[in-house]
């Protein structure tokens, strides 16, 4: 039964494309695609950069909403800023891990729960 | 007079060195020296790491206090999770920013003034 339900929620995956505002001069510059991968204990939040992206891109960029009730771990190759924009965008959850390739895990960098601590690193399945 | 002032908040700096919790068993790969320059509307916090540091070491890390009614611009090499980390620290500031040296400028992720929008870029002046 459990195992059902954790095979369903990993398999249920939502991508999202945020567009800059004005959506009729979109060029691929501005394009970031997201890909939302639901855990049991967090929203895996992937993006993808088509093309290197602006400042300017953050004025107008909505990020797919998640469950607050669970943490979100960052994934994808993109600037700095990003990562710190998208930090503060999912502050209203649970906890906020960042992927870090090189050790194969999520980071916690900010926790609202006892179950994790900053500093942490949790296992991360990336597809 | 003015002039003045501002010479004076370009050339206060400060040096903080963060080391874990236990300074006794402190290693070289714990240490992150901190380097904090005011300017007019901002602190530049500046990070160097000597050595590579692992997701432990955000358990203990003590960056140092700024003043909240000016932004905060972050600027060092170091991973993505400790950027992450910091911009949930700083959280309580005007403003963060995020200094990218390919755009020579602080881009904001983060803002709670009217003067500054997320997206607007920044001349920050790296010593």
């Amino acid at each position: 039964m459990c195992g059902a339900l954790f095979k369903k929620l990993k398999l249920k995956t939502t991508i999202v494309r945020a567009w800059t505002r004005d959506e009729e001069n979109m060029s691929d510059h501005d394009e970031i695609k997201f890909n939302l991968v639901e855990r049991e204990d967090y929203t895996l939040v992937q993006f993808d950069l088509e093309n290197i992206i602006s400042p300017d891109s953050l004025k107008s960029l909505a990020p797919p909403k998640v469950d607050g009730r669970k943490g979100v771990v960052l994934s994808g190759r993109g600037p700095i800023w990003l990562y710190c924009y998208l930090t503060h965008f999912y502050h209203p959850t649970k906890f906020i891990a960042v992927y870090d390739p090189r050790i194969s895990g999520g980071v916690i960098v900010e926790s609202h729960t006892p179950n994790h601590s900053v500093g942490d690193v949790i296992k991360v399945d990336i597809e």
